[in-house]
């Protein structure tokens, strides 16, 4: 009797405070070009919108902080955060395992979509650029796991194939997550053990 | 007791071929650019790879004709399929209905990438740039039907959840395909009715 091969392991991973490092590329931008206005300290940032808690500081910083991330070169720029590309090369390796890189584009996608590829291509190469899914609605794509910093993630589908892990990020890092919520603090996490824990899941469902 | 309202009908709608007239868009540029250089009329057109076909013509004929569908501008200026936009439009508002754009870059993204959004938002506008999906592997993403002029669909994912509706275009209309492959010869032929069926099986499935 053949065994039948098990269903690979699906990762999907976000990129914005996961792969590249946003949170950080914005505030060193916002400073450069804006050095005489207050700034959220990237300790001090609360909620995924960083656009809304400089609003909330000063009602005309929330258009300026969007016009830093909304320029041309600012996704190209980007750090990459530490471990992420060491990490994904490895989980591409990884026997019956998939990685996808996962993001939303901005709504104002002028640059960032086209940068989001380049930045790719440069830190990881063609074969992760093919494995790029460009969605508004991650909610739509097929998974068992999203690596992602958005705390909370929806869309058409309410009841979408993934876990989602929450990456650990500045803005998210003091929000109480129900104990059922997984999160991931850093690439020096036990990445390896949240895909195990999920392959022995899988196994006993099937 | 309390009825569960049913899970929406997720129908991914392919844009090339589909929504917009890439052969025929191309096959104008290209005449236009290589004026003394043989061509491959539509309805000589075999084969989903244009660039295949013609460097089986003429062997130089496999660069010129991916340098036209390369080039900044090319996917911009496509002209909308006929009844697409409207096809659309109607499958958004009907009830219990969700609509994407589920398309594929070039492995050249540089100006595609960009001109397929731009595209969608000239002639649909923003609502459906926010349900855009741009992936190489569509096996992956979750839906009833993927409305398709690729002849064979292929990924990651080996069982993908959407049943292939090919999209009728020059390039397959001759194709035999198997009997259970169904097809949408335009958008005047009955799409309702594809979708209706659709939802008839997946009620019976439940």
């Amino acid at each position: 009797m053949e065994l039948e091969t098990p269903r690979a392991l699906r990762v999907l991973v976000d990129m914005d405070g996961v792969l590249a490092d946003f949170e950080g590329g914005l505030l060193r931008a916002f400073r450069l070009r804006f050095p005489h206005d207050p700034y959220v300290a990237l300790e001090e940032r609360r909620g995924f919108s960083a656009r809304a808690q400089y609003g909330a500081l000063r009602p005309d910083l929330a258009e300026k902080v969007a016009s830093v991330y909304e320029a041309p070169g600012f996704f190209l720029e980007l750090e990459p955060i530490p471990g992420a590309l060491e990490a994904l090369r490895e989980i591409k390796c990884m026997k019956d395992t998939e990685v996808f890189i996962c993001t939303s584009p901005l709504q104002k996608y002028n640059y960032c979509i086209s940068e989001k590829y380049l930045w790719v291509d440069k830190y990881l190469g063609p074969e992760f650029v093919e494995r790029m899914i460009l969605t508004r609605d991650k909610t739509v794509v097929s998974g068992d796991l999203l690596i992602d910093d958005k705390d909370t993630i929806q869309g058409q589908e309410k009841n979408p194939s993934w876990e989602h892990i929450l990456f650990t990020c500045c803005h998210n890092q003091h929000l109480d997550t129900p104990p059922s919520k997984r999160r991931l603090h850093s690439w020096s996490d036990n990445w390896k053990a949240i895909l195990d824990s999920k392959r022995k899941v899988r196994l006993e469902q099937e």
